[in-house]
């Protein structure tokens, strides 16, 4: 059972920054599209690290024993990615259930909105 | 405008293979998620590469100037990739217009579906 | 203690083919410095695979218990790596001991030497 | 002809910190040593951001048409790196000369050495 979470619970706002560069890049001068899907996980990363004392996913599965498989992502791409600015990806849990938990993530560079995801895990532990 | 193409006409089968190795994989011992995404839009590239005469997304961007900047993409996780198999990306166009191209990419090892995507381009010249 | 591997003796010539694409390239129209150790590990990882009846790093790892680590590596660049040509890693273990492995990696594009790699591992068994 | 800079010049210290996470890791719950020299060449990159008032080699290349093509690195392991500390790459410019720099790079992790870099690279303008 899914609890929607407003959008106003995230003006507490978690904002991780990346910083893009020339090894990111392809020969049309952006970020490469491969690269998104990468920045968007390595945000919701920091976001649990974040709220849990510093522990990432490599903690939860090492330490914890929490493994969260991913089930399914989308990317929508509104505006292209460079190095002229950083990365700016807010992050926040659209929907949290008890056995499943969907996250947001909006990447944005200079105040423009680069790429809105949406990422659906299964949460578990091991029996 | 697009033209649905039959799932009849994937039957010409184009698969790309792709050779998982260690370093794509992570401490669950998995091929990590955020290279799963790579590994389709490798596969993408190959197929053009395979229809236009060796002419994959590089030559098509500097040597013809077509860009094809994508506007979205979509992956469903149906079972982990490893390196104990060879990854088979069977890639076909399931929509083309004059405008936009969408992608297929459904991932398979040792006949079982890992994942499917979806991915959404448009097509331009310069003008 | 280790023993020298003569050049003839990789007359047998082991060579991993990579195909290099659009998203391994950077602005400057080639394949990205920092990919290129990726790929000479991915041949030396393909070699053993090769050798050991189809088992590479990870199989070694998790099934046979044998851990590799790297030591130190040394490239040498000689010509860009572009998706012109696929990539045709030529690899040998230079020197092989008891403890220790060094591989060598040329990577080579239509018959251009492109890098030189050296890699220097140890070998052990956990006790 | 290279000026050597002496090591107390790099009193100045300038350290670029990268968040190593889960999707660095491969199965031996380190990060995987094909990513290291893009760790190295990210801190180099950041040095040249850092002296060059925000430029770093995407704006060299694609607005100052200073191109540094790389002729060699050379990497020694010490220590593995993980997500349980920050990276902390210290990057210094070991010899300067008008056609050529070499870079060093230390990567450190909670105050333990984790890899030595060197890398050379050639200097030019196009004519």
């Amino acid at each position: 059972m899914s609890q929607q979470v407003s959008e106003t619970a995230n003006s507490s706002g978690f904002v991780h920054e990346i910083r893009v560069g020339w090894g990111h890049c392809d020969p049309a001068q952006i970020a490469y599209t491969g690269h998104l899907p990468g920045f968007a996980l390595e945000a919701i990363d920091a976001w649990w690290e974040h709220h849990l004392n510093g522990d990432g996913w490599y903690q939860m599965e090492l330490d914890r024993g929490t493994g969260t498989p991913f089930v399914s992502m989308n990317l929508e791409f509104r505006s292209p990615v460079t190095p002229r600015h950083r990365l700016h990806c807010e992050v926040w849990p659209a929907a949290i259930g008890t056995k499943s938990v969907t996250f947001r993530v909006d990447g944005r560079q200079n105040g423009t909105l680069c790429f809105e995801g949406r990422f659906y895990r299964r949460l578990y532990r091991p029996a």
